[in-house]
């Protein structure tokens, strides 16, 4: 590590954090990208030193740390936890591995962040909430990585709802739509079965929409009746014909803490729609509305600011490129859009100011563990024709 | 009558139709607007004489009479009936009176028209289907004005679907969307109160969106489950605070006879969405979507006319004003937009037209009993906690 | 006539004005239409006997009398000025008759409305306006058809114009795009040719585009620079090629007398444009856009009314549906969206409350004639490479 | 530099190539961004060692070389050009700097990398062309940063040009519309003084748009007519009201080589636009449509590749997010939406792919020239009324 990508951290602390990521596809890539950069446009947070890229295959992952930037690369994630230099481990392996790899970190005294679903199932979040707040009595801390929390529009949405500019929520639409399965000759992959999967829709994308609703609305999700559905049953594998045994699309209804009712819709059969979290929040006194495909702009409805003028009441589309808006003022002047991958940069951000103020990340795991009992609770109600299954949410850790 | 108003009327008949207009609000209004213009625009459909417009206040239906452009006005429906000049007789009237005045006018030997929903409930949905199955019999025609059929747009939609442009369809999305009842204060009416109007947003908005189900897919719901809500319980009335007892908003999820589930959502709190009537359609080989606030265009999204070249693919917003689309021959060229109001003119051609030529109009009242046999499963369903419920579509007059 | 069209009138008249329109084309149907239908949604401006239709040829104008509902026919529009039950002349036909029949017209008492633009040339516009002067002190009204003054979204943009909501305005941006001329093998027509059009898409659509120019800033335009462009410069005729001597397109920089630029671009080969008339206002406190293809929505941007709060500010998209809305009381709730078409029946609305009252009706002859200068300007400057031409405001009337 | 950071660089070479930025505000940011990140996207090009920053103050300019990870950092550009271990020079200083310093960095034989617009007028930057013509013969390459070049989305549209997807282009139709100075009150800078900043939206702005026009259509401007205007002619300085010398908005009519006619507006008073560069061509058997503002999308029409079936003409919203797309496969997967920082990561990255090949980048300064000659021909145009200026094209290194 050279004085080029060492900073000189934040006021909080001195040495940069030794990072450690485990995973260097699609999750790794994106996160990899994270942490190079989040120095250069958060300059007081502390530090980070990039330390190992983790992966089976040691050709692999060696070539992937030299692309991304890593100082080393290691193919086994627990000999990682025994290094001094590692005092963050970043989990973008597959979601049935997340439990072990954290609560080994965790125990071990690293910082964890895990990539989203937090688990596979509600059993194995549990166990990842328990390990977490025990982690956080001795100052370890843990995130969830729902790095669409960190959307400029979508915070701002937050804040503005928060601020009460809508009124109270009445109506949410969250759907997440996309296409890659639409052809029915789309091959075969593990992503297909429930073995290694866990679910399809509802892990991947259903996920992300709940847990935007909690981050919304800040109101827990109380009861849910779901629908699952596969549409394209068997697709082409390596030596023939293979089943599909996760769902290719789901539906919800959701009432929440605050007596809101939320509308859900996942799919990956939505042909022409490539990325399209879609986000619709309708208040007593005004509507948000958001597209993930054009993540820079949240449309803005509210008869509250408009000097009582109704005649030019209207959804405005506000560009969140200035720099009151949340996450902007480290980046660009107004108009120079965000996109995707800064998300994560803002995500590194937030975890490493959260450490280095001593301060819980957010989402922790115990939001994690809530999403994944509204996806367990709208299997369970779509399992039994859709009738309401109500969620609990006592935490395990108390 | 003068000749100026007098069509020649198209090769099936000679002389014109007689008319009759029960209900001069809103809806008497819209379809007094039909009735006046529709033979400017379609000349080869029969003529019609607009005799007589009907409502109860007999200086108020004077006054609109005279402003609509009717020969005359009448305070009593039955008196109307026993006219001979009268051929047609179109139903404004509030829903409660539909089946009464439909089976009525359809045993005097009158075709007859009902604005939609049909009925308010599946019983008198019932009867009337009855009814207009025997006076078919006898040569009487009878349909329920579900007008939004007649948008251009959509009837490029449903032809897309029926000729495969979109392969299988697998998904619908259909919501309709208000914001009058938003605000808390927003008065008490007649029809936020279950005894006169019914329903509340099931009625009015989600049998439209129902309707645009069976239209476009030209398949059956075969099982639904829902959830209602009113948000605002209390309105202020004349003297005092009263209670609201219809549904501000409704959700829904549609399994069809083909195999596609729908989503259905529909609100009259909807800050910011005044008349938005939007539906998206997902298929095995594209997309289609619309929005009623935007009604002369159809997004289009297939795979299949690209030439094999998917990198231009994206949803195409079709200008739905070229004469090869949907009734646009009868208007204006290219680029020179219809408004909400033509759809009824549109409507009253196409039943003009199937009297002329002795066919039965459609939608007639079987799939208005469709629709609200439909209807009256979403609200079985949410009774009972948004369990599942099977439709049943064996016709009664069988 | 009889009673079912013979409207009350308002508070300022009797009997209605007996209209003749002369031409049944494209623009007498759309005349025709707004004649058929003002009264049912206008009632309180004088009532209206759809008098006469005027066309060359016998059968054709008996047909179309028929079909549009007017009393009779003619083929003399001369004839028609010695009727008395005529009082209002409405010329739809071709550009190069507009002189010689509005001047008639007037001569004989007759008030007149033309269709834009006034004429084809300044010399004629210049002898309509004096002769339009002269009639208005014998309380004979004319007014020329600029019927985009009543798309109620550009009527509210003028509204906000003039009470300053976006300050002072700097920037316009007007085009008017179309593109029915694309294909080179389009044919070739008598809109082709100078000696019969006048001009091309500076006629037909520039003129539209310098009157809200005009009509939106409450300015004159004091100087222009041009470019004109045919790019087709020969279409297949019925004998074979043929010369087109107009211009396809072409483009302009304006300068107001209250200090703005505006730029101008109007073309009949911009394929995808159907009828693209878009304008865009930048002012020192706000914008305004607007596009014909979307007529019902106006994008507002303002500073003024936001409370000090950036953070939500954008374009917001203004359903122009709302009774407060210029024009939309007269017709149908929030949401309901007018067309095209709805333009022509508040413009003729418009034009009877101004006889009703002896107020001047707006746009007048001088409102044409100002256009006509422009287009003049435009064409002399391009004719000498674009250069700085003065436009000349001082009134021939005068 | 440790192996971190050291890319294995491309087929074409061994060593990485030592790179210096010369400026570290806004665009010196933005370039290190993508020296920072270039290798974890592009590991087929040569790798960089970003190896020192250079700016006028020591400790500012060493705090942003440690904040966006450079090894050293200098505060004289002209000691850099002395060191071996740098072999490109990329100057992000401003515009009345680049000659001088490309010049030199040249003549010491490093590749260089010029900021857009080239230079501040046509004759430093005919100076800076034979510069570069003459270095080229030594294998020494250099290229002028038109960074909105490597948007996908308008690469796209390049090579749907070049492939006669849209025919032949007639009418292009560039803006360019930011907001900051509308309001009055904005504060006087350097940038608005004529000695400091050159011009105002001409140099800043319009150079984009007047590059885009090359490189879509791939010819030259031939002539152009222009008109300029200063709406705030005096802004608060430190010490009280100063005098603005240069243009807030510039208009302009350009002819090309290939018989098509450009508009082009730019401004920086443009209420409610950001950073609004919008596209538009219109050719004889399509168009495309591009807002920076949304710049993952490309609005396609084409008549061409659409199975004869005019009934779904529309525009096409291309999310240009796939890999077959151009620089997407560097990337994400479909949907995932890059930012406005990526264009100049695609942009090193095609620098360096041309020195590692030994190929002449694009743009070159030949192409930089090309675009100063039509700014200076707008300025000409505007100063003699906007009367056509012929634009000379022969190259001085010739």
């Amino acid at each position: 590590m050279t004085e080029s990508t060492r900073h000189p951290a934040g006021p909080n602390t001195g040495e940069p954090l030794g990072v450690a990521v485990v995973g260097y596809s699609f999750m790794g890539k994106a996160h990899s990208n994270a942490w190079r950069n989040v120095g250069a446009f958060y300059p007081d947070v502390p530090g980070v030193d990039r330390r190992v890229l983790v992966g089976r295959d040691p050709d692999g992952v060696a070539a992937a740390a030299r692309q991304f930037g890593w100082a080393e690369s290691a193919t086994d994630w627990r000999s990682v936890l025994d290094r001094d230099a590692v005092q963050l481990v970043d989990i973008c392996a597959p979601g049935h591995l997340h439990a072990e790899i954290a609560i080994a970190a965790l125990a071990a005294g690293k910082h964890v962040l895990v990539e989203k679903p937090l688990a596979n199932d509600v059993a194995q979040a549990e166990q990842m909430e328990r390990a977490a707040a025990e982690a956080r009595e001795r100052g370890v801390h843990s995130m969830v990585g729902f790095n669409y929390r960190r959307v400029p529009a979508l915070a701002l949405a937050r804040r503005l709802v928060a601020e009460g500019r809508i009124g109270t929520v009445r109506q949410a639409r969250v759907s997440y739509l996309q296409d890659w399965l639409t052809d029915d000759d789309a091959p075969m992959t593990w992503r297909l079965r429930q073995e290694t999967a866990g679910s399809g829709a509802i892990g991947d994308l259903a996920s992300h929409a709940v847990d935007q609703l909690g981050f919304l609305l800040g109101q827990e999700v109380t009861s849910v009746s779901g629908t699952l559905r596969t549409f394209v049953g068997e697709r082409p594998g390596e030596k023939g014909p293979e089943q599909v045994t996760v769902e290719d699309a789901a539906w919800a209804t959701l009432h929440t803490s605050g007596g809101a009712v939320a509308s859900l819709e996942v799919s990956r059969v939505a042909a022409g729609r490539k990325n399209a979290l879609q986000i619709e929040l309708y208040g007593s006194q005004g509507s948000l509305a958001f597209d993930l495909e054009s993540l820079n702009t949240l449309r803005v409805y509210d008869t509250a600011d408009r000097s009582g003028t109704s005649i030019t009441a209207g959804p405005a589309a506000v560009l969140t490129t200035e720099a009151e808006h949340p996450y902007v003022e480290a980046w660009w002047p107004p108009g120079h859009v965000l996109g995707w991958d800064h998300t994560f940069t803002n995500q590194a951000a937030d975890l490493l100011a959260a450490i280095g103020s001593d301060t819980a990340p957010v989402p922790g795991f115990s939001d994690g563990l809530a999403v994944q009992r509204v996806l367990a609770g709208i299997q369970e109600s779509a399992a039994t024709g859709g009738a309401e299954v109500k969620i609990q949410h006592s935490p395990p850790s108390a």
